[in-house]
């Protein structure tokens, strides 16, 4: 291909409007334009990487037996209705209504599509498994789009759906799709880890998050420094301490006026956080829950409210503290009868002879001690992670990952399938819902994310499976018929063997065709020049390295395609 | 690829919903299923068919210099408002709401994208011409979707965009898109001709439509019965008869009582509806404008509005005769004063004597003639075409054809770009708004197309170009184990081959298969049976005829791809 016959439309400054580096460069590289907020023209080159990551996610669907059909866009509110999804997802649906006023909605998923599907063309267990996908552009409302391609409105995902008749068949196809995405990642040349994460709007059980590691990725995720522990933050369990032993003070009551909260407490004991026993009411499906957490960490309501389900949790609130007797700041577990339940967390098996609450306004005691002082009912971990805990596999130091999800996979269940009456008949006769997973991932994010992995000042750096072009002839100048000729035969060589190139021959300087292949950041560049011809030689480039060679004109076809194995 | 691993759902009934052939067999043929009224899924043979449209297109499109790129399908709505196309379509454009209140639109055509990128990235005459296209869905609120594919909600469609300096510019790449349509109908195989229409919707002035001939088709065209002349129903210009000369007869007022009609006034007198003259009223801009037709014939409106343009045409109410004293029903031109302009079709010059309105209630005149007893203002065409009008060209009767629009294109000259200001530097300094044109081809349209014109009582004749796979080898029996081995050789000898191959094994009985082969209409069917392989034969058949041979077991593979070879 021509530049001069294409439409990448560079840019020389800094757009205002971009905050990440994935943003600006794939504007400035013409890679991408914005209509309005969240939704974007792919211009030619972001078209030609999207392609190619596509053509990977193809290639490992395909190996991994999953067929390809293409679901609309549009869809019927109802089915949405039916699973609940239509509230669930509120404003973050697109909706709209037809001429006759039937509601619809923009998809941004399609498990319900495809459940009706299974039930309409899969009548029988002999259909099954099947398992589905398409590439197709999905639909979210987002309150903020922000991040150039990270949080748009409109993006462009293979979205696959497995099909099957118990749930040992759901968890063998959940398997074979986590592969397949391990395959479709290492392809593509991301650093990305997998965690276990909420399944959020989507639901169902088991689910896997692909995060792609990015210090402006706004998904967070837990790691041990020593690579063999990783989490969603939500989901992070620390090492369990070592038990402290039993307790050697006695309990004491102590006056410690105004001090209702934890900082107030230590700093007037003159004593740590971690030594005081912090203990959080809550209502818990009408019944009052009392959980025990050192005093310099936070309760995890999300873990709590998981080791609760189905009940509804809730902090108590001032008249809650009155009509229940408790006193606000000064609370702890002494004496609390049967109609407190006492969750500890397993941290507090750290501890021992803590400063606690008096049950008495302005007081507190010292040298409380499980089992002596007070009860507990549960250990469990309900504690909210904290950088520079310890890895529960080694103990290693735990750290925050920044991420940006690149990949979803879901075990959903019958969550689709029964409410939408979505049955087959198995092989004894009876009826049954089918047991369905669903597995996404965005093209546009993994385009943004291997820009954010792999930059530098001068611009993106492409590993070759991924670039527009593998290739880029500079003709560095126009005016010397040497030159043109040798860039001309040089391109058309590395195309009759192949070679994924094209050649710069724009009217511009040689300075801007410079500037705009570092900023495109094709993974090798071949300069040829007035110098360089008449010394019978061209200049080579390795983007990622900035490694510059010279090849002799005759055998410039040949250095490239040295050079391009070499490349990243 | 293995039928047992594919997911086509074939039906053994017609589907009550179908009207049309198309409709019924990809419903059948498990290429399509409907989700809501005009929306549908395009299941995997389907899929892989409209891959195959896609392929050629996108090759014919970059063999022209188009560059793809891909626009977005939710569109904010005021370039739609500022070229007034948000108003224009109605009812037709899907609209829709953000969550900040902002009107959306999901996009039926692109030119307001396209101008308004052509404005920001192509500042310079030097960046012209371009010509940009993508290949993705598009909207359109169809008030009755029906006939499965041709009238759809939804809709897979190329368009492209030409981007010029000037009127000349746009008008050579208009020719280069029509010769790149040329070449892909042809290559689909598609019964096609191409007509000059109606700017429609889109607007602009000179187009083309190419219209599938389909017995089915709503879309009507007139031509020759030589094939020397095509035209648009709204267009056709029929021969101009031979001037009949001058008029013999007397002009002389006759008594017609009750004949407001031509019809009442041909049964009275016993002659024939031709020799009348018709002369009907029209308001024009707030003049009056008689157009005088023989009595046969029609005025076309649409024809006299292009006439008058920027005019606006009106008929005549029962108000305006009253106030403007004409005896409705017994108009006739003689004695019309300058207030009244006539226009007369070209055939009214075929005719002479005429019976035409005396201008008083219950009365004609007979022996009326151009010149003696009444003027002509302006002779034009303004009738409606009649199916056996003679050619223009030969002569030859002209005929009423029916077809599928599959195609459509258009010069827009700066109908978008100058309300929209999109505008670029010329090389003298000026701005000036871009000369556009646009081009589309729907796929969906091709699929069905092709199914109206090849199909048989089987089911679909798909020529190998678009057959979801060229060949089937239909294991007939998977009992026996010669047979089975024998399939699977030739199935894998004819991938080595790189033949589009397909291998049904599912577990079925052979009529199932047999039929299912007819349905889906393969070019060519390798039947794999015991008795065959006993005897050390397969059974070849060629769909589009239907002609069977048989092919020893070794040469099975040569056999085919000889046969392939043939197929259309």
């Amino acid at each position: 291909m021509r530049l001069s016959r294409l439409f990448v439309p560079t840019l020389r400054e800094d757009p205002a409007e971009a905050e990440i580096a994935s943003h600006r460069l794939l504007l400035r590289g013409g890679f991408v334009r914005q209509v309005m907020s969240g939704v974007y023209t792919i211009l030619p080159f972001g078209l030609r990487t999207m392609r190619k990551i596509e053509t990977i996610v193809r290639e490992e669907m395909d190996a991994a037996g999953s067929i390809e059909l293409r679901m609309p866009m549009i869809l019927p509110a109802d089915p949405w209705r039916a699973t609940g999804r239509y509230d669930l997802y509120g404003e973050t649906l697109f909706k709209l209504t037809d001429r006759h006023d039937r509601d619809l909605i923009l998809g941004p998923t399609q498990e319900e599509v495809v459940a009706l599907m299974a039930a309409a063309d899969m009548p029988s267990y002999r259909d099954l498994p099947k398992n589905v996908y398409q590439v197709e552009w999905k639909y979210r409302d987002e309150f903020r789009p922000r991040f150039g391609l990270l949080r748009v409105r409109e993006f462009l995902m293979k979205d696959a759906y497995s099909i099957d008749r118990d749930e040992d068949g759901m968890r063998e196809s959940y398997r074979i799709m986590y592969e397949a995405y391990e395959r479709i990642y290492a392809r593509c040349g991301v650093d990305y880890v997998i965690v276990e994460a909420d399944p959020g709007q989507i639901g169902g059980g088991v689910n896997h998050e692909f995060m792609a590691r990015a210090t402006v990725g706004e998904d967070l995720f837990v790691e041990c420094e020593h690579g063999d522990y990783l989490a969603d933050t939500e989901a992070a369990r620390p090492m369990v301490p070592e038990p402290a032993g039993e307790g050697t003070e006695p309990l004491t009551e102590i006056h410690t006026p105004d001090t209702p909260t934890i900082e107030a407490l230590a700093t007037l004991l003159g004593v740590d956080a971690s030594t005081t026993l912090k203990c959080v009411m809550f209502d818990v499906g009408g019944k009052t829950v009392a959980v025990l957490v050192p005093g310099d960490r936070e309760v995890n309501v999300n873990k709590l409210e998981k080791l609760v389900f189905p009940e509804k949790v809730r902090p108590l609130d001032d008249d809650d503290f009155t009509t229940r007797g408790f006193a606000k700041g000064y609370v702890g577990p002494q004496g609390f009868d049967d109609s407190v339940t006492i969750f500890a967390d397993l941290t507090v098996r750290g501890g021992r002879d803590w400063v606690t609450g008096s049950n008495q306004v302005d007081r507190h005691v010292t040298g409380a001690n499980e089992g002596r002082d007070f009860r507990v009912d549960r250990w469990e971990d309900v504690v909210e992670f904290r950088e520079g805990d310890r890895c529960p596999i080694d103990g290693g130091a735990l750290r925050i990952g920044r991420s940006i999800v690149v990949g979803h996979i879901y075990q959903l269940g019958t969550k689709y399938s029964e409410p939408l009456g979505a049955r087959f008949v198995d092989e004894d006769g009876s009826e049954r819902p089918f047991m369905m997973g669903s597995y996404g991932i965005g093209f546009g994010r993994i385009m943004a994310t291997t820009v954010e992995q792999r930059h530098d000042d001068a611009g993106m750096v492409w590993p070759k499976v991924l670039a527009p072009f593998e290739v880029v002839v500079v003709l560095a100048t126009r005016d010397h018929e040497g030159a043109v000729a040798e860039a001309e035969r040089i391109y058309v060589e590395l195309r009759e063997r192949a070679v994924d190139v094209v050649i710069d021959d724009r009217e511009q300087s040689a300075g801007v065709k410079f500037a705009d292949a570092d900023l495109i950041g094709y993974p090798v560049q071949v300069v040829v020049g007035k110098r360089g011809v008449e010394a019978g030689t061209v200049d080579l480039k390795l983007r990622a390295t900035g490694d510059k060679t010279q090849a002799p004109l005759a055998d410039a076809a040949s250095a490239v395609v040295d050079l391009l194995a070499t490349a990243p």
